[in-house]
């Protein structure tokens, strides 16, 4: 198979590239960049030093059906100008960008503040949330790669909320980043002594993954609520961890709760379920794949917390990009994907 | 004054010593340790080097009103041993351990695993969260210093409760802390490969903060309700951010929630409120005795978020002390807390 | 007495504004920013919010005479071009920037690539390094203030040089700083996830403070010689530790290289002296104006390695500029200066 | 191939399961663990949750030849007592710890403390500096893994050595690592609070990888000298950088050393060889087996300075060991370690 990335140098297009590069089934890997055409990926990072000889090329040098897959992992908006010339032929396309996964434009216009793609476009994405959406990525030719946020959020929520077991109006998502999430320009917000040493709260009531949740919600679990949903950033490289709080809509035993997360992702290669109260960390997921979640009811309150972790830029991206190739593609699920968290 | 320090060679007693020596009231201070009596501070503590020169003391050395004030740092369950016998005479406490702060010894036990120090004194104790009980803290011979989520979460809380602006009943209260709070005693827990770059949840609503949350909302704002609280480890020294949930009970403009905060925090030189949405972050209390306050009105779904942060070593403990000795003998209150924040 | 800051906003300045609120001397705080006037420097700096209420003021504004003293900290370059028409009054000026430190125009030119400030000027600045220059610092009216590297060095290696215990020619000083010494410009050398978890080299034999180690070399310690100086970004905010290299010129014991340091240092209030093979680390003077020194002998090479570690914004920057100005105007040396390092 | 890892719990030992599970040769794997028998891995380590079943043995069940080979991850002084009744068969070994590196017995009491093993495994065991020793490495039965340490720093000096480019006897090598490298164990030096945001120094000329630097140096390039080495904990949890220096006994161009190590190394797929003043970092050989260099040239001073990274856990310990295993069956040497460098 040959593959394609667009935007190879920011931190999503990096981890496609370490990804797909030990992929058995990428032949070839054509690598683009706006920016940094003609020279090599190394030079941009060189921790890739001796790993890549070919060019970075320019976008306009794409023929058509030249690649069997395509990675488009560029700023939000600029997928929406690159892509649709290349959307009607037998290429697949899979965006890690928001462009292509809010259906309704209005929604889209008031949380990205831009004009979406063209809708026909939109109307054909398929949101590529894997463990929940397979038959449809399958048939897919444009998948609406999920958010990070949003992935940490729903693989903890929608078992919950597809059995009923709370109530979905009550859902309140307290979301913690690393920094990576936040894109490798830098910034007054991204210097290191600004953020080491430091936790902070940003966009408040204002993020753009809120709708994302939402409208994947009423897809997924016929359910259309409005969440509360804070967003937080970490000192630290990689990681996501969701905690997520919502009324139970009936007595239930910790037994019982182990046995819905369970019934949804025991067959799932990539979504472990810990037993209740387990001490989580980001870092037991750092460099894999995998999604893994926990939860403590509580009698006092009768309220459910979730806690869901996933690296941001596998699972929250590149990761889970590559898992929906697979299955797009009729390969094995966890192709390329069986790395172990590297830990410590 | 004299005044004297137990447990100095902890965090919470190194933060007291550093405020103490700088305090201008303050003309001689004496050193207790259990486990280093005999040595300097400065060897346990290199930072203090060429600082101190008298000798850590035995507890058993001290002399009945040989001091004006006592402030006990020591780990929870130590304070009901050592401290009893001094209660009775002149000499005023402020002991920074859980044991005197819950009045009811059944949830002492639920929540500590202890038994609770004799009623008597626990029923004496005045809960020194400054801002909120300054008229009996003016009269008291020993307080209970609050914990460190508890001072964030209360302050950030307590002027919407008490105006009825949210429902009691709805609050979840997401706090993340930096490992200082953790304590010295170095573990699994506190290694650095374990904390560095990771974020962890622990204590799943079993954390002994919450009683004492919710035993001042019944003290302060005559209201009894359970709390979801969840409780974080980020990868950083010192600081906390708690994050609060709560339903509104009325449709209410920013403009106000802005004036109910300033109406209780106006003449309070400790708690900074800052306007809707801003972007706060721990290390902008680093090293100082504030409390800084921000909130979001969510109309999508009828909630407010609150963020409240403190350095935990200082208004969540040291500082909030030695705040508390400026009140209780009728000094200014400032005195010895007006260090700026230490940034970057 | 009224003072100024040229430049508030930046590291150095925030330390300086910081030092000088405190300090008891100073009654009047003028702050110019040529980015930001207009503003308050809490709109820049969120933890002085409500610590200053002057708005931010253009450095046109700056009457002649209307200071007793003004801290310059600007980039590199800016204080040629600023601080001439200043310097022929009354007012005194510190320095923090290299301008004024290089002696020889070439040696500027050759390091900073940049055209010096006139020459009168530059041979009338008197180079701010406190303990080792403390006579004619009485008497400037500028002040080069000595670089965060230099400082951390010399204070280390000049008793060595004057008693020549060492051969000046053998120096290698491997250097190690925190990101805060780079400056509060984002850029992609300071991007969080760059630095995070990671140790960097730069400017191999390139650094500006060279020759700014060489010069002093030679005007202290009469010894004219190249160094070898190697810089390192270790991933922390403040601190700087510096680890030099020589070799031994005689047979030495270790209790006489104490007696050395404690010779030029006993009755300095910053140096400290740890005894040898302390593992010093620079959180020990966090937040404080202390330089801590200890030093090893190794008789199988031959070699003394002495370590030194400073806080590069406060003895390596605005606590030594405060330290300079005390003594120019014949305050106590530590005035505004006796801050306990923070710890943990 | 059956493996087994005595030590699977500890930081080496977990980075020798994470490999040994990715190598395609290895079939079954067998773990040891003194403290954790009967448990399963991920009790102790989460982030393996779901990927090992079989619990961990005691090595007492260890039978002669049940396993190819075996890998001894254990604390310097346990693989003395373990290991001896295993050396004798045909099972090959490959111990991680320091107790078969220095071939002097009296060397290894002074640096160690402790009794050295029996003398003839120590004569018969090989030094495992991959590419400089791996005509002896195919034909071992007991490899002496190199230290952390060693690996990134003879990397960087040998092929000096070995052309006379440098003077041996000048050699200073300023080492910095990760804390990783401190092993697993809780204690006052690796608690968070104590290591973040700070630098330290510690075992000034008592670092027990001096002797074996030197014992290297003599065996590969005939030289036999004393070095200064000084080490440094860096707040990051993976990651060595050594920055070495020496005196140059020639007069040479930066091509020309370009060229040295570049013939020593070229045909060697793990060590990177960078441009001149190259500004390298830990990070862009995290989680791969890489050492990469660089060096600056001084003539002001006829001295060179060269830089060497490794990731401490994999080329400086568990990476290596698996290259050397690979080497040791007629393996590809790249065999399960062609992960690409994790970054950001």
């Amino acid at each position: 198979m040959r593959a394609g990335i667009i935007g190879v140098t920011g931190y999503g297009g990096l981890e496609l590239f370490r990804l797909l590069t030990a992929h058995q089934e990428i032949n070839e890997l054509f690598l683009y960049s706006s920016s940094k055409q003609g020279q090599l990926l190394s030079d941009e990072a060189p921790h890739l030093f001796e790993m890549n000889q070919e060019k970075l090329r320019s976008f306009e040098q794409l023929e058509t059906d030249e690649l069997d897959v395509l990675f488009c992992s560029a700023p939000s908006g600029v997928s929406s100008e690159l892509l649709p010339p290349h959307l009607e032929g037998k290429m697949k396309v899979i965006d890690l960008a928001g462009d292509f996964r809010l259906k309704e434009a209005d929604v889209y216009r008031k949380w990205y503040g831009k004009e979406p793609p063209n809708a026909t476009f939109v109307d054909n994405a398929v949101y590529g949330l894997t463990e929940w959406n397979e038959n449809k990525i399958k048939e897919a030719n444009l998948i609406a790669n999920p958010g990070c946020y949003p992935t940490a959020t729903l693989l903890g929520i929608l078992p919950l909320v597809k059995t009923n077991v709370i109530n979905p109006k009550s859902l309140i998502i307290d979301a913690k980043s690393g920094l990576s999430g936040a894109g490798a320009s830098p910034n007054k917000a991204s210097h290191f002594t600004k953020v080491n040493d430091s936790l902070s709260v940003y966009k408040m009531n204002k993020h753009q993954h809120i709708p994302e949740i939402e409208q994947t919600l009423k897809t997924f679990a016929e359910t259309e609520v409005n969440i509360t949903f804070t967003t937080h950033l970490v000192p630290m490289t990689r990681g996501i961890m969701a905690t997520i709080y919502a009324e139970l809509t009936e007595d239930i035993q910790p037994h019982t709760v182990s046995e819905i997360f369970n019934e949804f992702y025991q067959s799932k290669p990539f979504v472990r379920v810990f037993k209740e109260k387990t001490d989580l960390f980001t870092k037991q997921v750092y460099g894999s794949n995998y999604c893994d979640l926990t939860f403590a009811l509580d009698e006092r309150t009768n309220r459910i917390t979730v806690i869901s972790v996933i690296d941001n830029l596998i699972k929250g991206a590149a990761g889970q990009a590559v898992q929906n190739m697979n299955i797009m593609f009729g390969l094995n699920e966890t192709e390329g994907l069986q790395q172990s968290p590297l830990f410590p």
